[in-house]
């Protein structure tokens, strides 16, 4: 058979599905392209779903049309994208000997077998349903489908309440978008920190304070045990610790790959639960190949198999199986685990190992918080962000990076992505070329600063605290003397409780009222006056002297306003 | 002599000076540190110079002030950083074997000579001041100095005229802020494009289109030839074309670097005109190091020399220095000619090679140009940016990068630098693993569109023309069918003169409709639908088939817009 008549049948009609088909297309003319879709909507792009309930995007339907405003329904994948899509249609099992998938059409209800030459699996994700005791209550659901964004959209009424379970992506975007339609939130995570397999805990707590700052309610270290509901409506949720009223609950637990068919088509499953492939996408069995949120991927830091369902992946996935069915041969690296959210005013994103994660793998990492304007502090519009390195104290490599602040963090996260996929290591990053001018950028770009504040942590020159480590040593009780080196006027406005006032140009001149016999912790806005002084006052002789990184713009605990 | 007792002197006491004094004292607590300044301000942001005219910042003084509001004084230096500053002193000579400085106080007026240990030739640039009648008169001045800033500004009033001499960063950004307070500006520029060491013609072209949409006569191609003046002051300016009158004229035509003082001294000046240096930014003596815009760089790609001075270079500049002196081994690998500037609503920059300067140096470079949406389309405040990817065909390494737009370029020219100095190929800029969320970037990043692209032109999947090659077509006299295939809507708004429509939908039903014998060029709105449709075609047996890369949003040249 040539290549020209072959048989290429998708399952799934979404971003990795729908990607391959149109490549595949653009690459052989001739090939006969069936794609089966459970659903009714096609390509729409799910992470689109909480700007739709914010309000920010006007009509459901615009989550499925392309950049020029065309609907991508099935009329548009025939005649634009020379593909068959069959919508409302299942697979219900593959027959891998003979080659065939069954396919019931829900709306007519017959069944029939297609023939492939090749399958390719793109069934995506499901969303985790607790077993809990009313789950199955009105008003309970995921954000997964258009018509769970509709059905939320219409419940989100001013004034109701409604409790998120759980702290990711999903639980985040959408505490922000149902607080902007007036509903009292409370966000539910059975972790002590909302994005737990994603942040340090140190950097969650920024995320915690913008919650509570928002007026959601964060319930912390607290799994969902029940769901309470009168007559099939739910009335609120339960925790061991309280019950919350509910008028709407979002499921926002996770999800899992959908991997149903190929489990039971034999096909090698991973760790992760979802389809084990190689780096051509290829599963199991050679005439199968898989894509997108079912697909597992490599972590290329770790080189461990990890799940990390993005439409990002999913569309770089798609393109490598469509080449690899049409004879070229491509493949997929892997992922660092990028993520970036919006949640209210601060972005957070983070990419490669965690400071956690380079633990359990044992590897020696050494971490630093830095702050800074994301431009030129004069510019206009300047915003901070706080940016947390991590890299290996043996090779200097960079390990991973959290970013979190109001400002220009998808910038560079994505410089720092980039990085890592190199095998940069700390020096490097120090000596990047990056583009500066004032709206953009500072003369040393907030990338730099926190290099060169690692690079002197790993070199012993700089001695620092991370807020968490000072406040374990503060909660032990260890006398340790906060030496606020920033300005009456600052420190008046705004202060880590228990802090000495003592300006740093001051501090040269005032050595000798220091005591000696305790361990100082000088500290300041962002790090670098803190910084300074921890070498003014090692130079002097205090032996015991450790700044406090981030100072307070990143310090996510209590602080002190005003007088 | 022990290390604790050097003596360190640094002529120039702005980015890279400073930077040197602070790091060198933070690292030897004993040295004798001195700095050696001209002027009487100390470590000001020149960069934030054309932001002082516009009015955003709106001090002058906030040019030299920290992050925090302290003022980078003479007593700032001392008190803070432990250096001496000697404002106002100029440095004569050098006597390179006794290692003695002569300076001259200009303000007492008397003369003494220093001794060094280790001297830091930190004398930043001077702007080119070009040999023209009329170069003297009152109204005529560069922007270098704060000064400067201020004289521009008092001279900036409503209604006058102004002319700007040369179309670099400072020259655009001057444009820019002199419109915004109400004057008439001429920009003059030598060449046939403004950045014309920094952007290909058709991306400059770009550029030009925003300057005139915001009234700026731009006049390209028209070297200054003298100036015009009565009793003393500026009256206009003349070239060979013509002669346009002016109240107040900027020199901004670029800088050199100040290397008077090395030159006398016998340094070795290199091809560039700065102080030739090795890695550690020793120079040809080793007792004198040069850092920031007195010294030369290396470029990363092509290993040349190059001069391109920008405050972040003379920060990390001073960090190497100041780590040499100090007996740890730094040294500074060399820069991409990263740049960005902002020109009214548009974002322009750049990173490594452009096509032009690849030609010139031998390789054989692929470029491609390619538009998106900055974030996902349908988030409120998307815009678009123009990617331009240089690639060489041999290895498929990228080269360099330009990309314009109202969009986030900023973003992406600080990812692409990273690859670059990494060596990426345009195959691995299609994989990283950038952070995707619908407020920050597409499912598929504009350089992951870009460098998909770009592959597929390498490939022979996409076969295209640039916007320039077009329009050479064009003007040659070659017959080419343009065939529009957006929607009637957006080709009634905006189209290419002469272009004939035919929605992508119904291509596929209206292939026998078009003519054989001639070239068909597609083209839509980013490319994307260019791109399908001459798939189309050639699948449909088209044999000369190019989709105009860029489509309408790429197109600097003359658009018909309306009925």
């Amino acid at each position: 058979m040539s290549p020209s008549q072959r048989q290429i049948v998708i399952i799934g009609g979404n971003a990795a599905g729908m990607k391959t088909a149109a490549r595949a297309r653009r690459l052989d003319p001739a090939a006969r392209i069936v794609i089966i879709e459970r659903g009714v909507d096609l390509s729409y792009g799910a992470c689109a779903l909480p700007y739709f309930v914010a309000g920010l995007v006007p009509d459901l339907d615009d989550v499925r049309r392309t950049n020029n405003g065309t609907l991508r329904d099935a009329t548009f994948f025939h005649k634009v994208k020379g593909v068959e899509v069959r919508s409302r249609c299942e697979a219900l099992g593959i027959d891998r000997l003979r080659r065939t998938v069954r396919v019931r059409d829900l709306v007519a209800g017959g069944e029939e077998e297609l023939s492939y030459d090749a399958l390719v699996l793109a069934t995506g994700n499901r969303p985790i349903v607790p077993p809990v005791p009313g789950i199955e209550l009105n008003g309970v659901r995921p954000l997964k489908s258009l018509e769970d964004a509709a059905a939320i959209t219409a419940a989100a009424q001013p004034g109701r309440r409604a409790v998120i379970v759980g702290g990711g992506l999903i639980g985040l975007e959408m505490a922000e978008a149902l607080r902007g339609r007036g509903l009292a939130v409370t966000l539910l995570e059975m972790k002590e920190q909302v994005l737990a397999s994603a942040l340090d805990f140190g950097m969650a707590a920024l995320v915690h304070r913008e919650l509570r700052r928002n007026a959601v309610e964060l319930r912390l270290g607290e799994p969902l045990q029940a769901i309470a509901g009168e007559a099939g409506k739910v009335t609120g949720v339960v925790t061991a610790k309280g019950s919350y009223p509910a008028d709407l609950v979002l499921l926002a637990i996770g999800v899992r790959p959908e991997v149903t068919l190929a489990r039971k088509a034999g096909l090698t499953i991973g760790p992760t639960g979802a389809i084990a492939v190689d780096q051509r996408l290829q599963s199991s069995d050679p005439a199968i190949w898989a894509a997108g949120d079912c697909a597992e991927c490599r972590d290329l830091l770790s080189g461990r198999p990890v799940y990390v369902p993005l439409g990002s992946t999913a569309n770089k996935h798609g393109r490598v199986v469509a080449d690899n069915l049409c004879g070229r041969e491509a493949t997929f690296p892997g992922v660092l685990g990028s993520l970036i959210v919006k949640v209210f005013d601060l972005n957070v994103a983070r990419t490669g190992l965690s400071e956690e994660d380079a633990h359990l793998l044992g590897r020696d990492p050494v971490a630093l918080l830095a702050p800074s304007p994301d431009r030129a502090h004069i510019y206009p519009g300047a915003r901070p962000i706080a940016v947390k390195l991590i890299a290996d104290r043996a090779d200097r490599r960079l390990l991973g990076a959290q970013i979190v602040g109001p400002g220009a963090v998808d910038k560079r996260i994505d410089t720092l992505a980039t990085a890592l996929t190199f095998g940069a290591t700390v020096d490097q990053l120090a000596q990047l070329d990056l583009s500066y001018a004032p709206p953009f950028s500072s003369a040393m770009d907030p990338l730099h600063q926190a290099a060169n504040a690692l690079r002197n942590k790993l070199d012993g020159i700089g001695a620092s605290l991370s807020p968490l480590e000072m406040r374990e040593l503060l909660e032990a009780g260890q006398p340790l003397l906060l030496l606020d080196v920033r300005s009456p006027a600052e420190h008046a406005e705004v202060r880590i409780p228990g802090a000495t006032l003592m300006p740093l140009g001051s501090l040269r001149e005032r050595l000798a009222s220091l005591p000696r016999d305790i361990e100082i912790v000088p500290l300041c806005k962002i790090s670098l006056r803190g910084y300074e002084a921890q070498r003014i006052l090692h130079d002097a002789g205090f032996s015991r002297v450790r700044y406090l990184e981030g100072g307070i713009l990143g310090w996510p605990f209590e602080l002190e306003q005003g007088r």
